[in-house]
């Protein structure tokens, strides 16, 4: 729309947009607009009639939802919309993981996707892919989808799930507050619309998570929103190789480098780790000089540790089923708002993942003869969540610690111009083991990644972690210190030479392993004296749910899944 | 303090601290807390022993103020505090910019300083910390002391700026939100006091910027609080040198790349730069190809692009003063709040411009033969703000732009293993001239950095774009593309290239200068093809504060001390 003759676009478009959906809202929902929750309550039969009528066909719109808190019934409201009357949405959204977060492309309301992780529906995905039912933008990570949500991908609807909405119309998230408030203000300050589906209608919220004035509607679901204990991890599961690893983590790099502040992937390996901790590490002596900050979900495999004093901060991206309890006594250790409980945020979370921890570390399916790494396999789009952004040197940090400089200086020693420019960087580990389910071999010649790249026609592989980013590979069989190699050759060998019996470590040169070696860039359990005959289950801290929730006084409530005693 | 014999700390320790500190304020007050604002409201004249009351020897304290908005009237009653009572603070704080911001060092109130940036304060920032009146933690970049503000550095007490405060407590910042919400969000949740300056106390604010239940104490300043109109340049004060750069810079790489998505340094060689869109790069028929989205403050001097319809987003760190009613009546570009005023966001930016950008350009003091820079200079501590953030490879990043793969492709081609495997590059543009004031060389074979890093003795010169990330300098003489050297002496001679009659100019290589020049590493404004003869300062949008606010319909309305005309 263009000032007659101009060819300048008139100004205040928002602004009328937004008001012309307020106003379809209010035509359509008559009375079932109530009166409470400061006038912006809808009858929970009127959601479709609510998303009718305010979302546009070719609308951006935000779904949320991530690997825990799904904003699960405004999402079978939308799949309902007639597709003759909304159609080609552009859908943003951090996770695509019901069933409904692809049937919108299958009903043909939406057409194009910008996301950052698919786990259950990978699969689903890419044969929609193949198909041409949609089209996907690109793959993020969370930060930097949140970051595009203010520049180029701000939603015009966003669609959110709080706990509760007071008498005003503000939003009470709770513990798993996560992506709410980043999509309320991208969508709020920029004349999109703000949908929240709630659990519960109060008189007063226990706090506010986002002030009613963003807020445009809020619906009563008929049951909670779903959340997934995603990152509960029943430690009877735990291996006594992820034991050897986690013995080799703690001595071979937590030690060696003074890790302060650190983030976790998820994942039994590193569940091993933490419930090593006051067990392993304590007789280490380490109490104290490693591990004493996180950016971290609430791991229950973390309350031994938190228990015996290792602990002095965590700061969480979402929450965790069945922490409540413990959180609200922990206090001195977890964020926590006025009313007790936690208040996550997985914006402000991965800035402290990618800014002020010296380490991540997690687990990888492929890894290849660079140390590119890889969760991605053939016939499935998946996408790495937080992964990129926290297993990623942090290039603009400025402030240095013994770990982040010690690794600096590994990297460049020796190197001159601008390589050669002394500045730290972070630890980025990889634990694998060298094979994983069904014998398949973790380390290859050449990542799936690129098969799929071709099969999607994606600009390029989707690689989770790059090779130039990995600082150390740790398999059952050793640590090979990438910072430490100085050719492509030295870092092939370096990898092979942890790769243990999978064709690709078979195949390496045994004297330039050894040599490698000798250098302290590959040590082996023996190096690093870790004795292996102390690798069992009776080094770990705990070795069942029951014993976990028996570590934090009963405070640990594990949802009913894991209620195995 | 632990349970006895067990030497395990007990818990609730924060929550048990804030009630001592909130008892101890009821006390010092008495009637001096009011029953207003949420009975959170102190009178003016108590906010030094409000502070007395909440703040412990040893705590951190953080202390709002960027680069534009001070929690000045906070500051000032800080600086009041008793040492023999109140000392040992760790200031933990974006800026140092007011006198009392040192003030507090030298009064013994604070020992430790961690922050990011500090301007004008910089040379007695260095005098005090030679005296050893304080110790620097480090100096970072925003997003990353705001990270830390949530991992190792989170806040016992901070000190906060709004606009206004209502009945209930709720916080209004206006449209100098900037880092208040990020602060507010790391103190309240961890058992913090978050003490906020405002300048009315109304009975209900125009809109929640931080909600009531986050707030604990309120103080009506005496005054309003400062706010610097720092990205404000006098379209009259760009000299002709700069506009023949800015042709450059659209020619040579927003054209090259297909640059949609940028932030812009401070400076006139970026106002240059935005003065010229509407008439040279509309000329070269790059509108709607070219910078349509923008990480960037409301800066004046985009005001015509702005009004030729160039722009499509605009998200801001801070607001600008003057710009309010042009904000206001462009909101279909700006991110405003229900009540038409900015809400700008330095965390969510930061975040964009780091993740959501292809380009970040600004200028520096000096640079080296490998291309690192920076503006520090001898018996100056100044930091760098903003600029480590933006001007890095985000290598978290995963999403793909046709400028971010160029970028990468160049950086990589013919590379094997881990450099040689695909991925796209931030473009990172150093604008500078050869020679700055004082007829001072900006080439350098060795940074003053190094000799400050000796002087304050820290543990890495503070460097503000390393070698490493940066992509492109441009100067008068030409563009100097670093994607494109292989070796470090291609890159020393790509940069002596550019560099003019500076003595690291004149040492060039002069045949491998023009052989980097056949390659296209080396551009000159003829190679470009951009006409020497256009470079006039005809070629601006606006020769004159008054011809932007003319452009803008005499919406913007300048500050006093630009009103020229």
């Amino acid at each position: 729309m263009n000032h007659p003759g101009t060819g300048i676009a008139p100004w205040n478009n928002r602004a009328r947009r937004r008001a012309q959906r307020l106003a379809r809202a209010a035509e359509a929902l008559g009375p079932a607009l109530g009166g409470d929750c400061g006038g912006k309550r809808v009858a929970t039969a009127s959601a479709v009639a609510l998303l009718s009528a305010v979302i546009e066909s070719g609308d951006r719109v935000c779904l949320e939802g991530n690997n825990q808190k799904q904003a699960d019934f405004l999402a079978k409201a939308l799949v309902q919309l007639d597709p003759a009357q909304v159609n080609d949405l552009h859908m943003v959204q951090s996770v695509i993981s019901l069933p409904e977060h692809l049937d919108v492309f299958e009903n043909g309301i939406a057409s194009r996707l910008d996301f950052s992780f698919s786990g259950p529906q990978g699969g689903r995905l890419a044969k929609l892919l193949s198909q041409g039912r949609l089209s996907i933008g690109a793959i993020h990570t969370y930060l930097e989808l949140f970051g595009r949500y203010f520049v180029d991908l701000t939603p015009q609807v966003a669609l959110v799930a709080a706990h509760s909405v007071d008498a005003e119309g503000n939003l009470y998230t709770g513990a798993n507050t996560e992506d709410t408030p980043v999509i309320a203000e991208a969508t709020a300050f920029s004349g999109g619309i703000l949908v929240a589906q709630v659990n519960e209608v109060v008189d007063k919220v226990p706090r506010v998570d986002i002030p009613a004035g963003w807020v445009d509607f809020v619906v009563q679901a008929p049951r909670p929103n779903l959340i997934e204990p995603l990152f509960t991890r029943d430690p009877a599961q735990i291996s006594e190789i992820q034991v050897l690893m986690a013995m080799m983590a703690i001595k071979g790099i937590y030690a060696e480098y003074g890790v302060q502040r650190l983030n976790h992937g998820i994942g039994f390996d590193t569940a091993a780790i933490e419930l090593l901790l006051p067990t392993y590490a304590e007789s280490l002596g380490l109490k104290g000089k490693i591990c004493r900050h996180w950016a971290l979900n609430p791991h229950p495999a973390l309350i031994p540790a938190i228990e015996a004093g290792w602990v002095q901060s965590i700061h969480s991206f979402g929450s965790e089923l069945g922490m409540e309890d413990y959180i609200r006594a922990r206090s001195d250790v977890f964020f926590t708002g006025a009313d007790g409980s936690l208040r996550s945020n997985r914006a402000f979370c991965q800035a402290a993942g990618h800014y002020a921890c010296d380490l991540f570390i997690g687990s990888t399916l492929q890894m290849d003869l660079a140390g590119n790494s890889s969760t991605a396999t053939a016939g499935r789009i998946t996408g790495f969540g937080g992964a990129p952004n926290m297993g990623a040197d942090a290039r603009g940090r400025r402030h240095s610690s013994p770990a982040w400089l010690k690794a600096g200086r590994e990297a460049r020693d020796g190197l001159g111009g601008a390589r050669g420019t002394p500045r730290g960087q972070k630890l980025v580990v990889q634990m694998v083991e060298t094979f994983r389910e069904h014998m398949q071999p973790a380390f290859v010649e050449t990542l799936d990644a690129w098969e799929l790249a071709r099969q999607a026609k994606m600009d390029l592989p989707p690689v989770m972690i790059y090779g130039e980013d990995v600082t150390h590979v740790l398999t059952e069989e050793g640590i090979a210190n990438l910072l430490l190699c100085r050719t492509d050759e030295e870092r092939e060998q370096a990898i092979r030479g942890v790769a243990g019996y999978t064709p690709v470590g078979l195949a390496r040169d045994r004297r330039m392993v050894e040599n490698l070696r000798d250098r302290g860039v590959i040590r082996r359990p023996a190096d690093l004296g870790v004795d292996v005959r102390l690798a069992t289950r009776n080094l770990l801290a705990a070795r069942s749910m029951r014993e976990l929730s028996l570590a934090s006084g009963g405070l640990y409530r594990p949802p009913a899944r894991f209620r195995n005693w």
